[in-house]
């Protein structure tokens, strides 16, 4: 039986020798436990040939068990601990990733989606715990000032009501999502696709440094790895698996953001979506997903993210146009209301005549419009009050969202 | 046998006994015919009491015989037609009214949804011609500059596609999609809840004018009729039905033009939704019906709109990121060129390191990427070619688009 020490660096070792997310190394950790799927490994004994020749080329680099143990040295040094399964902080949630199955899956990266063997952490808060009620909020770099400020006010929102707020630490919305929920005094991690003692951005290094204050800096690879390009899509399954659900404010077409939306989808997690004007390149990806999946579900704010993620029970409210004094009025009412002329009197025959209602039912109805305020009695008839006599709120006519919606005749 | 004379003056005097769209006075016509639906109505034998109650409250003012005459005389004056059942230009498709239940209806406007009992036309198209292959853009009266500038584009693109953009003539989306056409050369119809001699707003005076003189104005309220606010309701459905889908541009929450979308979900006709900024009050209606019906299609353009309401195999392109040169490669050479140094040279031993390759695989690979141009070849190894040295497409490094996605690392 290995101690968690064998086991971390059997397992750093592996991460070392082929990138994470390799189906064929999990599979071999499934069967033989890390240690013994490194001695195999090691002994040119992979049955995949592809393996065998990665971990050859690897080799030929330097001895996987002396770089792991190195590298667990150095992250000591750091103040980065290394987090296996078996830990206590081992978030469970990535392990979903062993069933994780992208339609018409191709490219390697969309492929090699096996759950992490490790992860290397920066910060106090136990992994686990941090990612427990979590939300990933994820978007282009290269983000607009309304991304920017959409993504900003979701990350306060949500660390604000004790959500975690995951992103992959990159300019843009990533940033905005951190920033904001640092904002808020809120717990936020940021998924790197680097070595989490490395600011990849740099423009980010001060941002890292207070992420790792107060909240996590988590990675695959160990302290001092490059940012190599197709690293930022493997770490995206991690994000999309380590939360409950993610939203994308903005992308472009075929951005990695709306890949990591798609994994989210594929893993059963919510998919949220932010709209935004169809002039903007940064949200052509955001409404192309829209339009793809079903399972996305459009989100305008707060209220609706809480509702995709939260607890039953936590419905957003439906928005409303102002409330109207005609909005408690039955059929009856409301006719004689709308037949009511804009500008002088009228006699209740007339009345009943433009209303199309018998006169009886006006006499019935217009004490309770006197009473609410909308028409007043004069000698010679009844007259309509003008919203500005009856009160501060917006009457009939004036109101764009009105029931009569955006065509309603406007007053004379 | 009655006239095509005698049933329209019955069918107009039914209009102005019972508002258009009551469906007692509908069933009643299906019944005895329109003539002897009148004398029916006429004569108090209505079996519905709230219809009899109208009929006389509205006898009251005048006979409706005679009112139906004047109508019909003054139109003629105005150079109005009326259209009703068994002229060729009736078009059939506003008869699926007849089948058109809302769910949860309470309100007289959302259960009077009876087919009209005559139209008013002015304009010299035929109007069933007109309505054949129409498309409806509506939204709201107080629209944004984003709104505008897509009711326009998208009128002008749908006449330009000779396509009819019907619409109800009001401030905003309705006038922006009617100029929006016009200015195509094309065709456009405005639905009007008054009189089609009536410039209703004033404001659109002119438009109405340059429509009636290329396109056509329609109405079921014959000339002279007022604007009376339950009207435009009324009218929406007529809207809804007479195309064969309607596009949503703003609306805010409990818009007019939101339940004109609501009716045409109802009757099975394309209902299209173009999203904007989640900040815009202008939007909400807009992303509310997209969140309430499955059935509502995200559109951000002319080509998705086409996709819905033309012909199978009018299908909308699916936005692409640029091209890059790194698109044509399989998974081998890709995993090469991401792992060449940005700057300085690399042996083949290290690359393939790297890489995570066999050497030969290495070895088998550069000379494709030499072709490429996206590595050369030095005495001491090779190295990356950047992308201004390649050519003017953007490089794998160099777009937000990219494979990588939103957060691929910068050039150094």
């Amino acid at each position: 039986m290995s101690t968690q020490e064998e086991l971390a660096l059997a397992r750093v070792a592996l991460t070392w020798l082929a990138e994470p997310g390799t189906r064929s190394v999990h599979g071999l950790v499934d069967e033989f436990g890390p240690v013994g799927a490194l001695d195999l490994l090691l002994d040119g004994g992979a049955p995949q040939q592809a393996l065998r020749e990665s971990v050859a080329a690897r080799s030929r680099a330097g001895d996987a068990r002396v770089v792991a143990a190195e590298a667990l040295h150095r992250a000591d040094r750091l103040g980065v601990r290394v987090v296996i399964p078996g830990d206590d902080e081992w978030p469970g949630t990535v392990e979903q990733l062993r069933t994780l199955c992208l339609t018409d899956a191709r490219r390697r990266v969309d492929v090699e989606t096996a759950p992490p063997l490790c992860f290397w952490v920066r910060g106090s808060w136990p992994l686990a715990e941090a990612l427990d009620r979590s939300v990933a909020v994820v978007g282009s770099r290269a983000a607009t000032a309304y991304g920017t400020h959409i993504a900003t006010d979701l990350g306060y929102g949500l660390a604000d009501r004790d959500w975690t707020v995951v992103s992959g630490g990159a300019f843009g919305i990533d940033a905005a999502a951190h920033r904001g929920a640092l904002h808020a005094g809120g717990l936020t991690v940021a998924v790197l696709a680097c070595g989490v003692d490395r600011a990849y951005p740099m423009g980010n290094a001060a941002l890292f440094d207070r992420i790792a204050d107060t909240g996590l800096l988590v990675s695959e690879w160990p302290p001092g790895a490059e940012p190599l390009r197709p690293r930022f899509l493997i770490r995206n399954r991690v994000i999309a698996a380590g939360t409950r659900g993610t939203v994308l404010v903005e992308a472009a077409a075929r951005s990695g953001a709306t890949q990591t939306t798609r994994r989210a989808i594929a893993l059963g997690r919510r998919a949220m979506v932010v709209p935004g004007p169809v002039t903007s390149a940064m949200s052509v990806g955001a409404h192309e997903l829209l339009r793809e999946h079903p399972e996305a579900r459009l989100v305008t704010g707060l209220a609706h993210v809480l509702e995709e993620v939260g607890r039953i029970g936590e419905l957003a409210p439906v928005p409303r146009g102002p409330e109207r004094p005609t909005d408690l009025l039955d059929d009856d009412a409301r006719s004689i209301v709308e037949a009511m002329p804009r500008r002088g009197r009228i006699g209740v025959d007339a009345l009943a005549a433009r209303a199309g209602l018998a006169v009886r039912t006006v006499l019935r109805k217009l004490p309770l419009l006197e009473e609410l305020a909308l028409v007043v009695r004069r000698e010679d008839g009844y007259a309509m009050v003008t919203p500005s006599r009856r009160s501060t709120r917006p009457g009939p006519a004036a109101s764009p969202g009105g029931p009569m919606g955006g065509d309603a005749p406007l007053p004379a």
